[in-house]
């Protein structure tokens, strides 16, 4: 008999005015989103970006943190003034916000003891029982405080760091996906793919994206279970709708 | 005597699984908060991504549309199942969920009587009294309820409608930004660059972003403010605090 696996769950709380103002494109969301549910089975149920404003982090981890497995904060965990992640985080959940003496001294390390001024010391400032998450490429750790990660916000630093996340996360059930390219509006199939979705609604999600490629329009229909052979059975009745309406397939 | 302009803000309210599961990097957000401080003076305070799930999207509209001044959501009012947010928002509003007149027309018009099936005319499906968002590039339209602006997700689609919501948005104060570009390190600047923020935190925002370019690591300084002498006497400011530590300025 096969193991029933638990379905978890998680928020991202995108900590930071320049994505807000549009001034930078985020990236963390789909590279994080990807990495929990391809490696750890767990799904991204919802995102928020927020500013950089202490109130507003505060009561944003608290809700999250009480309504999904886990949360992960990106941004606001550097040197300089608009850097409030960890302190926020101290504040929401009633922690002293102290120097953490493992960061401390990884930092005072990296940088030597001449150049580690006190913007380089704040970041060894965290809430108090927080345990580490390694940062490979720049030294400075990110940290769990009960069900929250926090990450930095720069993209590259953040991608060496995920790998580190893993141990302190319980595994869940892994969605996996097929997409099925048609070259059709939605609109020709949208009637028979609400009554498809309707009747596998227990098991399987259907998506329904449309595109634009090479002067053509087509809708990808993405299905998405924890079950790959719910997702193959789906895949088939899609295949003989498409048929039945000579709608041409693109990835048979 | 110059003017008092209001701030307006706005939050960004994204439904889709697409973007929450990594697959569609979203592109949306940093246009329509580009956009609306640019043309209309309103600032993006909030963004959240949510899944296709009904009860979630009515309980975001409500807090959202609250909270802030306007809503923008974007995607989830195509023809196929998985598109629910007319249906939600007048849920969320008691409002009756019903074909919506001049939407009718337009989208009957558009296909031609024959090809007006049931997926294509499920889009003039609105709650009661939503006034129009005209749609240039495939008719059909988004539309407005109380202070909640409705949109499609598909990027092109969205951009080519974005001026038809001007005529509902009071306008604000426009934050304009300035961005000095310094070769140095976050941390040899944060503690002087705090107490810049600190003496005009009333008007202005500092953000400090790191980057890398052609080998070399450097920190965006960006000024944000209603007030043009405000930014410049900042950046002056600032200028002067690289040059007394000797930082190379990028952007002089």
């Amino acid at each position: 008999m096969r193991k029933k696996i638990k379905k978890i769950n998680a928020a991202i709380l995108i900590i930071g005015n320049e994505i807000l103002s549009g001034r930078t494109q985020d990236k963390n969301i789909a590279f994080i989103s990807n990495w929990l549910n391809t490696t750890c089975g767990i799904t991204v149920n919802e995102v928020r970006i927020i500013p950089d404003i202490k109130k507003t982090i505060v009561s944003n981890v608290l809700i999250l943190s009480k309504t999904f497995d886990y949360v992960f904060t990106t941004g606001g965990i550097g040197p300089t003034h608009d850097d409030i992640t960890a302190e926020s985080i101290s504040k929401a959940f009633k922690l002293k916000y102290e120097y953490h003496k493992e960061a401390y001294s990884i930092l005072q390390k990296y940088y030597g003891k001449n150049k580690f001024n006190d913007g380089r010391r704040k970041m060894a400032m965290m809430p108090r029982g927080a345990r580490l998450i390694y940062n490979p490429s720049s030294a400075a750790p990110g940290f769990i405080t009960k069900n929250v990660l926090s990450l930095p916000g720069v993209p590259s630093i953040l991608n060496s760091m995920i790998e580190n996340c893993k141990r302190y996360l319980i595994k869940g059930a892994k969605v996996h996906s097929k997409t099925l390219n048609l070259y059709t509006v939605e609109s020709k199939i949208s009637k028979k793919l609400g009554h498809i979705q309707k009747k596998h609604k227990k098991f399987v999600d259907i998506g329904s994206y449309p595109f634009f490629r090479l002067g053509k329009i087509g809708v990808a229909i993405v299905i998405r279970s924890t079950s790959l052979s719910k997702i193959k059975s789906v895949n088939s009745e899609l295949i003989k709708l498409a048929k039945s309406k000579k709608i041409e397939i693109l990835n048979l």
